[in-house]
């Protein structure tokens, strides 16, 4: 015996392909499946197993990682059958939403299968850097048992026993993702409408942000305990005031500033409800519904 | 004769009164000035002179820095002196939009001032730490004599003749902050729903708001070329299919999408263009007027 394990990946679209290369890097028994045959070829001619159907590729290996294109794909790949399930663990890697994960935890323990739903914070080029993590949840030991094997495609964070706390924290960071985009689109497309170059500018930006991407340390202190009122250091009426600034050199620069436009919306409903000298982050109370 | 410098301050806020700390340990002769005297007696314990008058406070130095709430305060307190401005330099460190640093530009010219525009990227008590850096922009003569005392504040970055080029780089870059924060609230809003702590979160958070903030620098490259159809991977219209997901999870979570919105409305909108193989970035072409 050897500490090489069997696992098999489902899916080998470039994220399910990125992950069975980092499998076969590591040391490990791979069988990969995919429903056109062919993307299977360069990992196969790197030692992989070629699984002709999907119950092939779960009988192969006690460990399934799944990465298909959503959680529809999920299903229709794995729900004929059913019967090969049991004693098994699923890793599902693929997008979807807390109540999807939810869902087909449930639908694996129907079948006997152990269930972990992961979150992959990388693209795939970074799987296997120091950059990557994936975010795991599920069952502790069906955890503690698969982590060996799930290191190797970057740093396992296990966030708990409800299975959708993986998707719901991968959205979570995205979401930043993509708040973080939208103010850098905005702030592009201000720069080039004054005719300077997005390549000279973005160094700027790109130490800006990284200075800025603090700002969540300090928010979440006065977000955990809904006070909003202690050591302002730039007052929410401040903030709104000088946020006006953006629109008329959006307007002077004729570009569009819908993307910043509902951040706005809230500040000024926030001020309207009598917290402009508390901080910005009392917002995120108009979120709720 | 020493090296030190006469520097009048002009409007002693939270960060006028931390840009008048910062000459004082650099060894500068500083004159304050503020509309509220008092705010002036803690510069005036640690060695700084008070002015009685804004127009003495430009008397006495030839270099005069202004930090105000907005240019129509800088306009009121130097309208009434402007016989008093000519051969001086005035460093306006207000905020404002571009279009009033060109006029105010104008204005001093007009007076026979020399004029710089700039744009602190920091908060006050960040002043004078390696984390500051200020955006100038006028005349580069200007700019290279006052310099040696601007470094007071931070890093200073100069950008050029167009005297507004400060102010709409400062906004550009206050647009991807404030981009980063509409994400970052919206992702602590998802996972404070289910329960978990912000606190908890955070350095995850951090982390991977850390890690994108390189985003920009590929961006800039495609935006500077207008090629949105390269090396892309993860491309718009998948990433369109999977950003739905925020919407399902905010409604399960009971929270408002407002700030995830304005984008997916741009990355509709390109998709149905026929840009669905191309990369996201692409959505900034929508944002021209």
């Amino acid at each position: 015996m050897t500490d090489q394990k069997a696992v098999s990946v489902l899916g080998l679209g470039d994220m399910g392909a990125a992950l069975a290369e980092a499998l076969l890097a590591a040391g490990h028994r791979v069988t990969v499946w995919n429903r056109t045959a062919a993307k299977a070829d360069p990992l196969v001619a790197k030692g992989a197993a070629r699984a002709d159907t999907a119950a092939d590729a779960v009988l192969a290996s006690r460990l399934v990682i799944v990465c298909l294109l959503d959680y529809d794909s999920v299903s229709q790949v794995l729900a004929p059958h059913t019967d090969v399930l049991a004693g098994r663990t699923l890793v599902n890697l693929t997008n979807g939403t807390p109540g999807q994960a939810r869902e087909m935890a449930t639908w694996a323990a129907d079948h006997g299968a152990d269930y972990l739903d992961g979150g992959i914070m990388a693209v795939p080029p970074m799987i296997a850097t120091p950059a990557a993590f994936v975010l795991y949840s599920g069952p502790s030991g069906t955890f503690d048992a698969a982590r060996p094997v799930l290191d190797a495609f970057g740093e396992s964070n296990y966030l708990g026993d409800d299975p959708g706390s993986a998707a719901l924290q991968d959205l979570a960071l995205l979401s930043g993702m993509y708040g973080m985009i939208s103010g850098a689109l905005h702030a592009f497309a201000l720069v080039r409408s004054a005719g300077a170059s997005a390549r000279e500018f973005a160094p700027l930006l790109n130490r800006w942000l990284q200075t800025m991407s603090g700002w969540p340390v300090g928010a979440a202190e006065q977000i955990d305990s809904g006070d909003y009122g202690k050591d302002v250091v730039s007052n929410l009426g401040m903030q709104e005031a000088a946020y006006v600034n953006h629109f008329t050199a959006a307007d002077e620069a004729g570009i569009s500033a819908e993307l910043l436009a509902p951040l706005h919306a809230l500040m000024q409903r926030r001020v309207a409800g009598g917290h402009a000298h508390e901080d910005l982050t009392g917002v995120i109370e108009l979120l709720k519904k």
